[in-house]
């Protein structure tokens, strides 16, 4: 397999420029590329230090360089390099500027900087409160939630409910069904109130097993009979009640998020 | 002030555009952007059913499309409808393939889907360590750390423990300071075997007591001389014990995860 070092470089973070490469580069699947990660080069001096090391190194083949870089003479000592240089900002920029008719105003951008304090807040807020709700523990917080995931044991859902409050700053909150659920029919007390606010997960039993097995091998926990009980249980009620769900077996955390957020119409607070 | 509406369309989640579109649109600070996002469009009845939404609406000035469609035909349906439209892939890719000497694979792109489980399932299993060992409660745990982060309560330790392994698998504990360990002098018992693993967070005695006000109104805990005490303490701790640190004050969770990341030399797992 061909190998292709990639640097990102950044005035910031670095985050956005690294999706950005990640998404363009799993289009050439035959490639196996290695990345280096360079956050922070906001200075001349710094850039010029990294250039340096860049250019001490052997390559076999020349590194490709994707950059957001807002300082133009700070940009420059890479597009200038002589390596393949993709910077953000040179490729969108003038041409955005002419649909909007305005000059961009080169600011060292801040995406992931807390460039608007009332969404920041409520972004740990979230988190605090994800926290603080996590398995059942918290339903006198119940009346505050954007929304509340329901699922069985292992199908995701605090690690969704931290990444909608980290990213979002929805108030996300769960409720994870014990045994003594199972062995009722219908909604369990605590959330007859907040039918609106439910969202459903399930899992495919047998990857919810393996998930289960690894955690507590040879459980009762674990064993494939009970999940297809309470795998069928959950998708019996959410039938009846008529909650909206999704099936989180070959889904990330980022792809369920989405998905709630679009079928519940959370937006970002 | 000028009102622009951008539309984010995408195949996946569409965070990736999203990022993209925020880091250029920063640019233009003298217009206020109002966004909606459309993820999931991935089927060319999908895109045109989405183009006639969006062309049945009556707009003062036409919105701006940032898309990322891997598959040509669809993207086309926004490329040709008229409105101004930034694609990811088609102002890339291109370009990208030349330098790479090979042809791109328009294949759905999935940055935000399990293309890689066992990375995937770090991330899982680092989110439960996290909430595992939060706020001291998991001692037992700080073997397997990649780093413990120290500092005051609400300097920001969970958060940032939290976006460090939902983002990159990092197993990050904290230990949370107690009134008794502030009479001591010297690092706590619990952390003396694992010095070489610590990061310090710090945050202005002024924003601390802000922070703790809202929180915890008028308790002793929230008072300005409480924060400046414990604050110096860590302050001396750091130095005391050469302890890698930052000052979480004017930060975000993202760019204290980098710096962090950077800092400690970790690496995504």
């Amino acid at each position: 397999m061909k190998e292709r070092t990639i640097l990102y470089i950044s005035d910031g973070t670095a985050i956005t420029t690294e999706s950005l490469g990640n998404s363009l580069l799993s289009q050439f699947p035959d490639i196996a590329f290695k990345s280096k990660i360079y956050p922070y080069i906001d200075s001349l001096e710094r850039a010029q230090k990294l250039l340096d090391k860049i250019n001490d190194k052997n390559w076999s083949q020349p590194p490709i360089i994707f950059s957001s870089l807002v300082d133009e003479q700070i940009r420059n000592v890479f597009v200038n390099s002589g390596y393949p240089c993709f910077d953000l900002f040179s490729s969108f920029i003038p041409q955005l500027s002419t649909c909007l008719q305005t000059e961009a105003s080169p600011a060292v951008h801040q995406v992931h900087s807390i460039s608007d304090p009332q969404r920041y807040a409520n972004r740990i807020e979230a988190v605090d409160y994800t926290i603080n709700c996590d398995d059942g523990l918290g339903l006198k917080h119940y009346p505050g939630a954007d929304v509340i995931l329901i699922g069985v044991s292992r199908s995701g859902k605090t690690p969704t409910c931290l990444y909608m409050g980290l990213n979002f700053g929805i108030l996300a909150a769960n409720y994870p069904f014990t045994e003594e659920d199972f062995t009722h029919a219908g909604l369990p007390d605590a959330l007859k109130p907040y039918q609106d606010k439910l969202f459903g997960l399930t899992v495919d039993s047998e990857r919810l097993a393996h998930i289960r097995q690894a955690r507590r091998a040879n459980s009762p926990y674990a064993q494939l009979d009970q999940c297809k009980k309470e795998v069928r249980y959950m998708q019996k009620l959410y039938q009846d009640f008529n909650i909206p769900w999704l099936d989180a077996t070959n889904r990330s955390i980022e792809e369920i998020t989405t998905l709630i957020m679009s079928k519940m119409k959370l937006k970002r607070r």
